[in-house]
């Protein structure tokens, strides 16, 4: 058996934005597992913008603490079970995890620990995407809060990632015209041909005059995923009766103080219109009726599952970093083995 | 017949909060109506503030153009036809219009003209405060959007004014406990005697320390009567599932300019929370069970009904400034005659 154990830690905390060299590559040995301990083999590690919080000074929260220099990356990993001395797990599980970025992890196995359902006829890279946390985002807080109609213009901000491109093509199948925010010219092309937005604003452009033309009567439903200055923006054009699902907040992630909110949330009185926070994990006993539903969608043509899929973990740090950059078109995974 | 007609104009216009020398009171002719016109004696004025916002230069909007310097002030009015050629109100007809600050008012009826109806066996100047749009705007803000149950903490901001004070007493029929955010300790103590609230928070204190201490458990609904810099306080002491009412801004209304937004409205993610905006005149077609449901509390005493009532068209400038300096406990109204 494997004596060493490769890990990427917190090398520097990030400044605002993180960059490869906050983060480093160590080998340690490997420990079996003492009673009440289990080991498991990282499959995979899922890339979410979120984390980055962690990774600040005096950031513990009831979630999780703050990251120490020197110590692995703590993130979501999927990984099979290589030995138990825990009653609950057994060898060959196959389980969701908050563990850090290293190719084993020991663990007591108290905090977040799901087992992966095995009913389903897809590669295992989808139960960190399109099956896990950012496939539900997408699913329940496009379903259940911005209930998209036909006629509905949609919006969706990092419209080409883990969320967004599922967001976008969930509205689509609902009926809506769909309406897509990405960095660059040759990303606004990508989302169009590969997640079928009707439309797409380059964020480095003039959002106030794409906004204006791309939804001309108004936008029904913005899907937030970055906040910050963006939806300001958006605040200026909604619709009467509009629906703004506050997803994510990559905006603020990486900020390196707090920024001011929209100055202009009086424009919800005057739409009459409700913005709405939700949190995917705690709908967990709807998740398999969501995940039929997505798959049934992918099956049939009707939605694109994409992954952005690195290899080895020495390119952990580096994927996280792509994501502030945009650069990850769907979902980001590093994948270790299997 | 009466030759004169006193108005009250727009002497200067404010900076920040308006000041009564912003106001100058001027006697006109009192013009009889041509064809088309009808002439109405305004019997209350209805003072919301709301309407600083067309005093300042550049407010045109879809609603109200700028007022002009020198011209009477625009506001809400329940008057009189006293004369009319207009083939849609006869004399003696009792209507709530967006008029003048003015005795008499000589105009073409294209804009908003309510008939009152005349089944309510009640004071008439409950037409602009608990049977108007204060009336409705609380409890269609409460029993739509923030539905509070037996066990919510329901926070209400500006909570002796006219809508607050409704809001405030419809919740606590409901069954919820009630707070207040007022200013000073003497308004503390009225809104506790008068409207029933459990506790007062005085914003000219520490209000996080007030909050943590008559919100324990969090905030279940907050009525945002003000906006502004108490809204991201609110926001940090939101429990899990909160609705928060968007009713007024009265702290934007003042502002020389934009105020930034709350920095944390990521904590509605966090705690799955709600933030909605409503136009009370859209749901017109079910003011007549509001208004049935206010006055059988009223009767049975479970509601009271307070007008801070001022009169004589003098007197119009000073009680706009008051509602400023939240002098008013209940609904401003200045009686101009009736």
């Amino acid at each position: 058996m494997k004596q060493s154990n490769r890990a990427t830690v917190l090398a520097s905390r990030p400044r605002g934005i993180p960059v490869p060299g906050n983060f480093a590559v160590v080998d340690r040995p490997l420990v079996q597992p003492s009673p009440g301990q289990v080991l498991i083999q990282n499959l995979f590690i899922s890339l979410d913008a979120g984390f980055r919080h962690w990774m600040d000074e005096g950031s513990s929260d009831h979630i999780l603490p703050e990251m120490p220099i020197g110590e692995p990356v703590m993130g979501l990993t999927l990984g099979r079970v290589v030995a138990s001395q825990h009653p609950g797990f057994a060898e060959g599980d196959l389980l969701m995890a908050r563990l850090a970025w290293e190719e084993y992890s020991l663990t007591d196995a108290t905090d977040f620990f799901v087992k992966v359902p095995d009913q389903y006829d897809c590669p295992l890279s989808y139960h960190m995407g399109i099956l896990g946390d950012t496939g539900m985002s997408a699913y329940f807080g496009m379903t259940d809060i911005a209930k998209p109609r036909p006629g509905d213009t949609v919006l969706v901000s990092a419209a080409g990632g883990a969320v967004g491109s599922i967001a976008g093509q969930v509205a689509k199948i609902a009926g809506a015209r769909t309406v897509g925010i990405v960095s660059g010219a040759a990303k606004c092309q990508q989302i169009i041909e590969q997640f079928g937005y009707d439309a797409a604003i380059d964020r480095t452009g003039d959002v106030a005059r794409q906004l204006a033309q791309t939804c001309p009567d108004g936008v029904n439903v913005y899907f937030d995923n970055v906040s910050g200055p963006l939806l300001e923006q958006v605040l200026n054009n909604i619709a009467v009766g509009a629906r703004i699902v506050l997803c994510g907040a990559v905006a603020t992630y990486s900020a390196t103080e707090l920024l001011p909110g929209p100055s202009n949330l009086f424009n919800l009185v005057t739409n009459q219109a409700r913005m709405e926070g939700f949190m995917t994990h705690l709908q967990h006993d709807r998740y398999p009726e969501a995940r039929s539903q997505l798959l049934a969608w992918v099956a049939d043509g009707r939605l694109r599952n994409m992954e952005y899929l690195l290899d080895g973990i020495e390119n952990v740090g580096l994927a996280f970093c792509h994501l502030f950059e945009g650069r990850n078109l769907g979902k980001t995974v590093v994948r270790l083995a299997g």
